[in-house]
């Protein structure tokens, strides 16, 4: 049996424009915000995983592990960058989980973030396209809102999805980041606004048809940081210990057209059965979860792929407020990547510090009441490559 | 006890000038190489690490595994990249090594790979120097030839180094290279024609004072790969199986101007000693090793801070042959970075191939003879990050 792992600190900078500080910068804020509440005192940090898509792209830093290491005075801290497109933070999560069960470390730290907002739209657009298939999407200039732009038409000719319920899913996850201080976006909306009224034309415009403004989420900076510890020594930091019961990735055909079903995200299904079977837990053990709403459709399509509903159902329940923060399995209390924001590297570690403050008692006017069990899905690529976990908190 | 690991297949794209492919392409060939030397029939592989410095720098291509596993077929396998500079290929490695003592997979694929050359020569110079320190280091110009010179000349004037020595090196690993099918450079030198003769001026030019041409690797194309098996069903696969005993990674002070002795590579000096420590093995023990020449002067200065001599001492062993092919202590069978090529994001990988192959006693011409013990270190940053290994073959 590997060594049991806890998360015994979570630790956010600031989502959104931020043109204050460089990516170092938001390294360090997060990561210093998560050291701190993890109590570390004066322990040492074994490793470090940074994740980032985008740092030598879009800031000429390369090897930012090695830079970070030095620059948070932890040296001589085993220290790799992990990248895998958008899910890059749950990549880089998992191999801190890794190192400690496999013994070659006690404590880990994972700092996962992006500067993205410093190069006009159209460039970044073109870097985040650089995950998709060189030759079978990119060279015919596939974007991603393009690609879910076609998957969300696919949805909803075959499962009945309307354009009410992805605005249902923004008015929801804007609301819910209303409570997060570190969301990028804190702005109420209203499904009056943004979809049902006339005005609704105006102020939630046509982006990629069926996809319109607020089903995107924004181009954010930002960074997350989680710290890593071995079960066995993780009461001497928290009486609040998180345990990573379940780990879960799956890689999926990468050129979205040459899977048999586009609708169907396996890679999904795949990382997060996998979580589940380890975490020996289903999907209604859950308390909440975390998922990937890049664009709004992804969070109705993952929530079914990672068993919380039927396939073709999940916009019943969005429908019926089953999601909503007070309903009975609520989504994205963060406000996900469309409200907190999707700074690309740091949201898979984001969503861990959600799950770990949200399991610890610690969110505030979002807390899930009593949630004891939490999952979370971070979404590369177009679904090629996906990272899952089941959290818990034993009582 | 984490579960024993073992090395059961090693394979490796030609490195050069590879014009004729893709870097996926060059990352294919060498996994598929290394999944026949395997005998991995249809077993299935768990996991899949891509060690990559600079595609999407170089090639507009992120989230490279996801990229990969697609292409060979191996999906679901759980796939992500691994980028930490030149150690890229050692860090890969190492995650690798995690998963299986994890208990989270039984086989591994590991696939390092560069393709460089299809950019200026000054390009790759500036997106190499990306890894040095952001502020002190590379918005002032440092490059990394300027730092191994300024490195070079410091060991020179405290340890009475002389060009003859890195010479003698350069020599010596063009040599074994004429015995590597794989190498990038395939060429005899001599001691006369680039230092004692009077058309060495001519023939190896100073680049950046005092280094001169030959002190110098090249700038590859290549890919290596190996594949990481559970050492409890090794067996099953082979009855050479190669058992990594000892994994060591370190930081150090990421500007080199900033640390205390800038001749002391105390990365490699604890990376090693944490391998040798686990390994329950000492320097003394190892039959050869495999350093990290991206400058001549890097061979020496490692071989002393890894244990091999006393610090100093190192070019008057070059000197008596110690670390030629035939000698007492071999470094570098394969030709080195200085000779077999530095496609970055593949040598690390590379060098854990060349180890695999003497220790099973297929190097072919340039075997070790009885080679059962062996050493690497691969260099990250100028010595900020430094993954070493001991690998070792039980009778």
């Amino acid at each position: 049996m590997p060594r049991e792992v806890s998360i015994i600190g979570a630790g956010m900078a600031q989502f959104g424009n931020r043109t204050d500080k460089t990516l170092m910068g938001l390294f360090k804020e997060a990561a210093t915000r998560a050291i701190d509440h993890a109590n570390l005192g004066d322990t040492p940090i074994s490793s470090l995983y940074v994740s980032t898509m985008l740092a030598g792209e879009l800031t000429n830093q390369t090897a930012t592990a090695s830079a970070l290491a030095d620059e948070l005075c932890i040296i001589p801290v085993a220290a790799d960058r992990v990248e895998n497109g958008p899910a890059s933070g749950g990549s880089a999560v998992k191999n801190a989980y890794l190192s400690i069960a496999a013994g070659f470390a006690d404590i880990v730290l994972v700092v996962g973030g992006e500067k993205m907002r410093e190069v006009p739209g159209d460039r970044i657009t073109d870097l985040i396209a650089t995950m998709t298939h060189p030759t079978a999407e990119y060279i015919n200039g596939v974007t991603l809102p393009s690609l879910a732009a076609m998957f969300t038409r696919l949805y909803m000719n075959k499962y009945g999805v309307e354009r009410k319920h992805l605005s249902m899913i923004a008015v929801k996850n804007h609301s819910n980041a209303l409570m997060n201080p570190y969301a990028h976006i804190h702005r109420k909306i209203t499904l009056e606004g943004i979809c049902t009224s006339p005005e609704a034309e105006v102020n939630n415009p046509i982006i990629a048809d069926p996809l319109r403004l607020f089903d995107m989420c924004p181009v954010s900076d930002g960074a997350a940081a989680v710290v890593l510890c071995a079960g066995d020594i993780a009461k001497k930091f928290t009486d609040k210990p998180v345990i990573v019961a379940g780990v879960g990735q799956a890689t999926d055909i990468h050129a979205v057209a040459q899977r048999p079903d586009p609708t169907a995200l396996n890679a999904v299904k795949n990382s997060s059965q996998q979580a589940f079977k380890m975490a020996r837990l289903t999907p209604k053990d859950m308390d909440f979860a975390e998922l990937h709403d890049a664009f709004t459709i992804l969070e109705i399509a993952e929530s079914e792929d990672a068993g919380f509903f039927e396939k073709g159902t999940a916009h019943k329940a969005v429908e019926q407020g089953v999601t909503l923060l007070g309903g009975k399995f609520p989504i994205n209390p963060s406000g996900g990547l469309k409200a907190r924001g999707h700074p690309v590297g740091a949201t898979g570690v984001a969503q861990i510090a959600e799950l770990t403050w949200q399991l610890r008692g610690e969110a505030g006017e979002r807390q899930v009441k009593g949630a004891k069990k939490a999952f979370s899905c971070n979404f590369g690529g177009f679904g090629n490559n996906v990272v899952s976990f089941v959290l818990r908190r034993d009582i």
